[in-house]
């Protein structure tokens, strides 16, 4: 990942494909039925605070207008969400105490199951382009279509790293930054800890390596050094659903704020907003403590987090 | 825990009463036997470096007298280390592919068992105390000798919090830090996650509880507020024996020779020092790694983990 840098001001928006969904879950601190979700809502809403934001995906025809009100509202650009004929993508899941383990219930993939994300000119222009959770062969596909992106990043998950694991290697080939949970990092690279496997997926391509770990944080692989990041201590986490997409929402929001790709200053500055932007994320169902986040707030937490992990320098003298 | 400050430089030494230990360790690494070891041992070793440390402890007649004048050659004050007729503690145990899980192959307490810790005039007098992991009583019974401490500290382990859990609490209520790792917080606490737990342990008394997760790092609590390091990135380990025990040494240590015991920039960079400690621990078996450590290597470690973490405040302007 050499320094580039978008070429115009519409160049720096940020084009995310992948699900949006229904969500039932349920946590030890309540339910939340048939509510908004999929990765490509929660990456929108966390990086729309950052860069404009289009979203390419597809629901069914039971999706609510509200929701894909919701979105416009909040200044997604849901010109790519196409509606389908059939039911909209839905999952169910139960988190037990802890958060960073889901059980899924059920999966329907309904109209998401024949999704072949096709992008209008304008989203192949977008200057950052994230490809969330899908077949690997999909997010190929929609690389293949952009015009010249100055950053491109991808997240897979376990289905798809058992089922079709030389895809993804092929696609990390292509990308810049790759995020995944530990366990995900650990079984593509076949490695026994999150560290030796972030080593072994950079040398697959990838320039930046980021590996989330729930409530003990995240690290970024950089340039052959690690920077962990701790997570927001909150002791109570009412639904950690879409944390993660949430995470890739701030990291690449602030990255595509900053224009800056290459720098490591920049990348430990999107570390810090990912995990801002993840921990108001775990604070209510759905994407409901997102929905209505401004700047403000978002930068608040941002210097919390800082100022937290901030070591002051100078020996105070005994007296 | 208020600003306290000891009176005069002789105020500055530390004191830890503890296990001195021949450990048998098994790891994916390799092998160690009858290697020297115990907490009170990993704690000196790693606490030296920064202010003049006594140990109190009992060994039997087994001991070698290579390794009580390894700590002497490294300045630790071994006068309170007593030898008993009997053998030496002996523990046993294996790491698997899980740094952070023990198993323990076999325990002889031997001279230990009868360990009734009787301080000496200086020692009382020490500025700094920890009291490593023995019987909660016995620890309460080495603060009753204590003169004036400026600080005074405490680790423990699930036997105790098993078999003692009102002596521990009534520690508690004596000491300004408590040392633990997750496991032990949450099964003192009756909590279910280390946040919940270290807010609970500080209702007890010591006003900086320090929560130790091994390769996710570890979390101070103090004045209401959690401060999360963490751990330097060492992609192989060879042996955790010890490594909580030498983070007490480095993160007391650094306090010590700051001289300042109730301020928070002393307290992260204790934790930082902390960290750098534990992280040279696992690097060998035993005490290797720590025994010839010099403060210019340490320093360096402890720039290294506070650059990793710091994020640049101004946010670079896009081309």
């Amino acid at each position: 990942m050499s320094p580039r840098r978008p070429a115009s001001p519409a160049g720096r928006g940020i084009l995310v494909v992948g699900s949006v969904a229904l969500d039932t879950v349920s946590t030890p601190a309540g339910e939340s039925r048939d509510a908004l979700g999929g990765s490509a809502t929660y990456f929108a809403l966390a990086a729309r605070a950052f860069a404009p934001i289009s979203l390419v995906g597809v629901v069914g025809e039971d999706f609510p207008r509200a929701h894909r009100e919701l979105l416009a509202r909040r200044g997604v650009d849901c010109s790519g969400l196409e509606t389908a004929k059939g039911s909209t993508f839905r999952w169910s899941g139960r988190y037990g105490q802890d958060a960073d383990a889901a059980e899924t219930l059920e999966t329907r993939l309904n109209v998401f199951a024949r999704f072949r994300p096709r992008l209008e000119e304008a989203h192949r222009r977008a200057s950052v382009v994230f490809l969330a959770n899908i077949d690997p062969d999909l997010q190929a596909g929609v690389l293949d279509q952009m015009a010249a992106p100055a950053l491109t990043a991808c997240d897979t998950m376990n289905f798809w790293i058992d089922s079709k694991p030389e895809a993804i290697k092929r696609l990390l080939a292509r990308v810049d930054v790759f995020f995944c949970n530990e366990a995900e990092a650990e079984a593509l690279a076949e490695r026994p800890n999150p560290l030796q496997a972030a080593e072994r997926i950079a040398q697959w391509g990838p320039s930046v390596v980021v590996v989330k770990k729930g409530e003990h944080g995240a690290f970024m692989r950089v340039g052959g050094r690690v920077y962990a990041f701790p997570a927001y201590p909150h002791p109570r986490i009412t639904d950690p659903t879409g944390a993660g997409d949430s995470f890739a929402g701030g990291f690449l929001g602030s990255l595509a704020e900053s224009g800056a790709f290459g720098e490591l200053g920049p990348l430990k500055r999107a570390m810090a907003y990912g995990t801002a932007l993840a921990s108001f994320n775990v604070e209510d169902f759905s994407t409901k403590s997102i929905e209505d986040l401004d700047r403000r707030r978002i930068d608040e937490r941002f210097r919390d987090l800082v100022e937290r992990m901030s070591v002051p320098a100078a020996v105070p003298a005994a007296a």
